[in-house]
């Protein structure tokens, strides 16, 4: 029997074990895609204890803690952060299988080499060692641990970078760029979209009353994010796409009927999603960026939570709205122009991996390896079997040894275990295909390809 | 090689049969959604061969025959009881990897101690043994023999229930609960609409012609039912519900043309079931109830058979139709009034697993552990894969420590073995996580967990 | 650990390996869909070189090649053949876990006894070797070797079948028989619609005019690809079926707009493809045809590609349309006149294979063994994942023991250890079952069933 989450945790076989330890385990990590706060790292936050680090801002624990029948209170509530630890230790023990169980593990043993298993009876325990060693951590000394060569995270168009200025000029190894994320000139019904507008317009010089001129807003803004080192942008695709990418003229109709005071139906959200999308990702084709589409995401769904706490705060789950006509539409109408950017596709519904792993040979033009990407296993999909589904998927239907990697998608500082939760999968896979006979034991090429996977290939992918 | 299915059927590793053979085996089963025919519990019914046992209502086993083209006169036709049987007994080698094949021998294994594998040469034998011991069981034998200690049927909200209390009143050891099924009220377009809300209105001394009325009937039939022991409602929804509840107008405004004669359309009807839901959904929450949603069933595919043989006879398959929205929307508006009772959603569609392991998530609120669940692996989904997609799926999103578990979902008193089934599928999953190091060999937390999802957790979950 | 693809490939217990080659190995194959070019049997091809076998047609590779990056050049331009064989021999290695690194790895080891590793390294190598081998065979050659016993092509219905004729008259010892696919009837929206049905018209003798008369059009050619040896039809089934099979007012409506020049909507492409199925269903059902339904593919996504190589170039991917109740409608219309033929379904989203292996099961009739069937894995689903669940979806869901087994659904002369792939696959599954306990060890019953599944039934339940 192998121990719980020992040095070769996932690593079923020899060869499993050889090419992540002889090659995928040191090598940096490139996180392209998260939500960490750009003011946290360059404050150099240390955090209170490690309810702060863990509980402070995690809804995936505050979901499971909720489901355990947690009361509010020692989740987000006025609970002592060592009532809410306690909290968590006393009901992780039930997540069995759950990736918050694996992760939370490997972050005790990678962070403060802490071995104890989570539960009641070890919180006590935890919570000294831990709290110990975290007192002489800062952000930067998780980034440095983890080994974060770079890290991405997820900025407003509007957003001035200043922090990121401050952490570019910074002794912090890490290089941490922005990501360009126009989430709130997407959502067009939402309350504040006219308020946005205004915003976004003043910080690009232009005055925003027809769509034309909102193009124009964040083709400059993509600009100054370029200029300061950004060269991947991301968009939350929540709507269907309609099957056919909307004209100019009714793309302009459908703004002035918004700016006018008019909320749009479903349907006409996802034209003016559609058409935005055909736009910018010109001027990401002009930059060089790639694009990144994470769909399926149906959030918000209580209100009632939402009222207290705010999105992002454990009440979204995933959509089974459909993609494979609105994608084609959209990819084709860029590809047509010459302006397709190298594109990653994300679905949070797993359902539509076979679609998106099959939707992005569509698009591949031999121009790069990979150009059009499938995004690895994301948010609800981050957990073994979600992994191992998007690998083998992708290798079914594609290339696999294209491949970007992974990324956190994380606001947590504790969080880079998650790569190496990938790396172990990843080899896990490769080991039990050799040894099965279905590829052969040449371990150059498996090591090319791993190190592809874990590093090489989103540093060339994304210009990094 | 292991045996055909011996007494470590599926239990692939130690700590499987560990925990099987000392926790899982003999805890009594709390089966809380069943289809068993309370007239055959009252009446004790005894069975006249094992080809009535098997083979009298059982639409699993006749769509198998059917499909090795076994003429319909050896299925639901005048054939013999014994020829039917030799014929069923001729094409099951045919079925394998499919769970009639295992529940058939674990059937006869556990209840008749018959060790032969079924095939047309051992059917004499069989036929025999079975119905020597046959003859001298009822239908409380097997409630016994099995350790049920709860039974809930179902049971439309007009019955009387008398045969309920006359079980409650018998010396069955067994409990046998109702449980509220309002399906012939949901069914708004069906001919006999009215004249069952006459009926209903009869019995619950309401007059109904408004939906206003329809939903006091109702409620006056879930006290009635509670007085008689139900503490659960389920109920099929087979139609995509709206992404927004409809108001007490529209709902009367549809209620009325149904009245006066006119079918609504398809996305009509999803309203009706919708607001519906969200109106009787509260009683539920008033009575501590649990509701379940029983989502994503096409019944009635094949008008010729229906006309001949009636409804659930074999002619129902999965639907694809989209609930992520619907769904949302009605558990919403139940949370948004504190009205949301404990919730379990199924979906026969097993695409659509993960977005019901993720929204059950959105309304978790600490007040109860696991308060919404994802059911169990439901008809057709009530196999092996179906099983531990289910259970894996469920620790991936949630927290399977929660989880309330199995139900037969059946009308045969034969069926118990697929509780047995379920268990050792649990031990199994639970054994390969813990030898792969990726759960603690914690035997005692591993005890807890497998004694709550087969026995504790549903007992509690339910009030029962 | 096991060598790379071996003769054990796949066989990982001594039970599937027994089954393998004691039972499967050696049956010939009934390849009853296949895209083979008539003109190259009638014509004896021979292949000038590896490139020209393997990349001359085969989008697969193409796909696999453009997504590495290797410009089209090498692809579909003008590049030398060796040039070319030598960009797709470099690229391979990075496609782990993809079917075609296997099917190519198997396709040189039975063809040209060639046990080398393809990569850039043995390029060289294997050209030689391969090619001076290629000099010696020609297409009756791949057909021998592989022990084709029966091979369906895919032809038009206005296809004059004359190369057929010919092979027919010749000493081939494959039986290669027409298949009947509509395609051009079916796509009405074609620009090319009119005039292939003037030319269908004049084939068959019939001025086309009105949907009815298209109907006599389909029909008289079923009658000539009978008496030519057609047993099967195949439809690409690309759009969403109504719930509502259309009266033949409806059709002759709808018919009559788009003669006059009008196209039709998405809604009304589906009416008429279920209309035109319901009425040709019946035409096959009198012939005793089986009917297949290619459903679910999403053509064409790329317009730039589409405009330089044409179809079937490597741009298509999965749709994700819904399935479920326009398919049961069409099969229930059908039906209901007892005019059903035997109907294989094919869904190209393995997220419907759950949908489809239950669809099966509401119009088995017990009429014949497995009278309606789910496909085989087709296309994008045709690697070992693919496959297993197929059978296993088939096995849960249906009797897999009526299966009518694999196609190779292909192009390409090489493309048989396909079904050398598929039946590895099969007995992989059965020794699992075996071993695990889940079937009995009972050799006789194991060895039907794999004949079965790999010869018996196709040759029965095609009429062949």
């Amino acid at each position: 029997m192998t121990t719980f989450i020992d040095q070769d945790f996932l690593l079923s076989t020899a060869i499993a074990r050889k090419l992540y330890h002889e090659v995928a385990a040191n090598l940096p990590i490139v996180d392209y895609h998260s939500h960490l706060p750009q003011g946290e790292i360059a404050s150099r936050k240390v955090f209170r204890n490690l309810a702060d680090l863990w509980l402070g801002g995690d809804h995936y624990k505050w979901r499971l803690m909720r489901t355990c029948g947690v009361s509010e209170d020692f989740i987000t509530g006025d609970q002592s952060d060592e009532a809410k630890f306690r909290a968590f230790c006393k009901v992780l023990p039930l997540a069995i299988g759950n990736p918050i169980h694996h992760w939370s593990h490997l972050e005790l043993r990678r962070l403060f080499g802490i071995e104890l298993n989570i539960n009641a009876a070890n919180a006590g325990a935890i919570w000294e060692t831990a709290n110990a060693k975290l007192a002489g951590m800062d952000t930067w000394a998780f980034l440095e641990q983890a080994g974060v060569e770079i890290a991405c995270t997820t900025d407003d168009p509007a957003d001035d970078l200043m922090q990121h200025d401050e952490i570019a000029k910074s002794a912090l190894k890490t290089r941490v760029l922005p990501a360009f994320r126009p989430d709130r000139a997407m959502r067009i019904n939402r309350d504040d979209f006219p308020q946005y507008l205004a915003h976004l317009g003043d910080v690009a010089g232009v005055a925003i009353h027809s769509f034309a001129e909102l193009v124009t807003a964040l083709t400059r803004r993509v600009a100054y994010f370029h200029a300061r080192g950004a060269r991947i942008s991301d968009h939350a695709v929540d709507t269907v796409l309609p099957a056919t990418v909307p004209t100019a003229q009714q793309l302009e109709d459908l703004f002035a009927r918004r700016i006018a005071g008019q909320l749009l139906n479903e349907a006409e959200v996802g034209q003016y999603l559609s058409g935005l999308l055909a736009q910018i990702g010109k001027e990401y084709a002009r930059h060089d960026w790639a694009m990144c589409l994470h769909i399926g995401a149906q959030r918000n769904n209580n209100r009632r939570m939402l009222a207290r706490l705010g999105p992002d705060t454990g009440y979204d789950s995933m959509s089974d709205l459909s993609i494979s006509a609105g994608l084609a539409a959209l990819l084709d109408a860029l590809d047509s122009d010459d302006t397709l950017p190298r594109t990653m596709l994300f679905c949070l519904n797993p359902a539509m991996n076979d679609v998106l792993s099959t939707m992005i040979g569509n698009f591949q033009d031999g121009s790069v390896a990979g150009k059009i990407q499938f995004g690895p296993a994301w948010w609800f999909n981050d957990h073994k079997e979600g992994n191992l589904q998007q690998l083998i998927g992708l290798a079914n239907h594609g290339v696999l040894g294209t491949f970007v990697g992974m990324v956190t998608d994380s606001r947590s500082f504790a969080s880079y275990p998650r790569h190496d939760y990938f790396r172990r999968l990843l080899c896990r896979q490769f080991g039990l295909w050799v040894e099965g006979g279905e590829y052969p034991a040449d371990l150059d090429a498996l090591a090319q390809i791993v190190r592809g996977i874990c590093y090489d290939n989103a540093k060339q992918y994304f210009k990094l």
